[in-house]
């Protein structure tokens, strides 16, 4: 399972739902790189955030790897805490505050009130954790996971100010035809009512959309490609009969597979 | 007309289409705070890219201030250039090349044949141009006007691997509503079909829409905020006619403008 490092991260966090050993990784490409050379590997990839929107290199892997399938997907809440090396004993002994720019943003309201003056961006949330842990008046804005990781003690949880969810899948080479949910791509013509008559499909057999992205075709300015994910699954006819349907009114269908949600609790989903 | 700085940049070489004084300022969302602020003031602001997709922040701005409206679009090529401080007479003699992190993926083929083995990542393609102006071995990867304001010399020209657009648009608190093009933005009911439904007015009526976003609605985790861009101006009743019926089947309607687009040789289109 590779995931996007260093170890610590909301990326590991959520691999450690999934059995076998974590792998991390530097940058969400590599990950589909090295699932697309390794038959059995499997990936987990952030797709889209309830405040950032969609996560653009992940998106444009799924298209640009037309093997690579979605398999499950999970829902993480980005819960932040406060936390310390172990010498800090007060708010007041804290020196440097270490965190990734996003952090800093969604916790302002907790960083106004406790006036920590030295406050230091770095590259990740797992990062800050780890140069807190090694800095004796160091703390971190990370999560309670990053936290542990790198034995520091937390001093406030739950500082951020947004309720902030990421969406992440797993991902590999097997095409999965059952779950909940599926997700396909396409481009439509350059002419009037071309989306419209794409998605009087979806409206003709009442299944519904529970995404829908559009990123410019590289190739030609200006037109879009479109990210969709829709309730109901490959392997129902409905789920057929729709996607021959489109295929007159879309071209370039890309078919990345049906999933479910994989829950906390479960440990042997894809094990 | 404020414009995303420093001076050099992309913004600024657009800006100088626009009669009137120029200020840099540091980020988009500074720009639509000044714009708010000063009822009489412009701003020209980035909307999407060509490679990759949408500026996030500016359409969370535009979402987030009604009062400010769009005016115009003008498209942009982006063009990268080599270019070297005065000093540098041969390839050999440049020690350090400096650019931004997407001009040196953009520029990855003359790259990789120059073989520059010090190459130095920095904030902006103009802040490459100023740091090599300084650097009497340096170099950068940057605008044809960047090198100009920096007084460099221009080894070589044209070095992006790919066609590659940016679309900007100028705006203030005016509402103009002739023009080729129209901006509004809305989100829809949470239930099949619903984004059919708004499209199928599209589609009624004829017009074709030539922009189309989604952002996550922030309060409502997976509900989705529509950002399109259509043919046709609101001062025709067509347009009018359209608007009134979108409002029986979408939320939250944001009207932003109609406009036309900006050519290089205008130069008192807003004067």
């Amino acid at each position: 399972m590779y995931y996007l490092g260093p170890e610590g991260s909301f990326s590991n966090e959520v691999a450690n739902m999934v059995n076998g050993n974590k792998i991390p990784l530097r940058s969400i490409s590599e990950i589909f790189s090295r699932v697309y050379t390794d038959n059995n590997a499997i990936g987990v990839v952030p797709i889209e955030n309830s405040i950032e929107g969609p996560v653009h290199e992940t998106l444009d892997n799924l298209y640009k790897y037309d093997e690579i399938y979605v398999n499950s997907y999970i829902e993480k809440e980005i819960k932040l805490v406060l936390a310390v090396n172990t010498n800090v004993k007060r708010i007041e002994d804290i020196k440097r505050l270490y965190s990734h720019n996003h952090a800093l943003q969604e916790a302002r309201e907790t960083l106004q009130k406790l006036k920590i003056e030295n406050i230091i961006p770095v590259e990740s949330t797992s990062a800050a954790a780890l140069y807190a842990s090694k800095d004796e008046y160091g703390a971190a804005i990370c999560s309670q996971y990053a936290a542990s990781v790198y034995g520091l003690k937390i001093f406030l949880n739950n500082i951020q100010d947004n309720l902030n969810i990421t969406r992440f899948v797993t991902i590999s080479k097997s095409l999965t035809t059952s779950g909940e949910r599926t997700m396909i791509f396409f481009n439509v013509p350059h002419k009037p009512g071309a989306l419209y008559r794409a998605l009087e499909k979806f409206y003709k057999y009442n299944i519904n959309l529970t995404m829908i992205y559009s990123r410019p075709l590289k190739v030609i300015p200006w037109q879009y490609y479109f990210y969709l994910e829709f309730e109901g699954e490959l392997r129902d006819s409905k789920t057929i009969d729709l996607i021959e349907e489109l295929k007159s009114v879309v071209t370039n269908i890309k078919i990345k597979g049906s999933y479910s949600k994989l829950q906390y609790q479960a440990s042997n989903f894809l094990g």
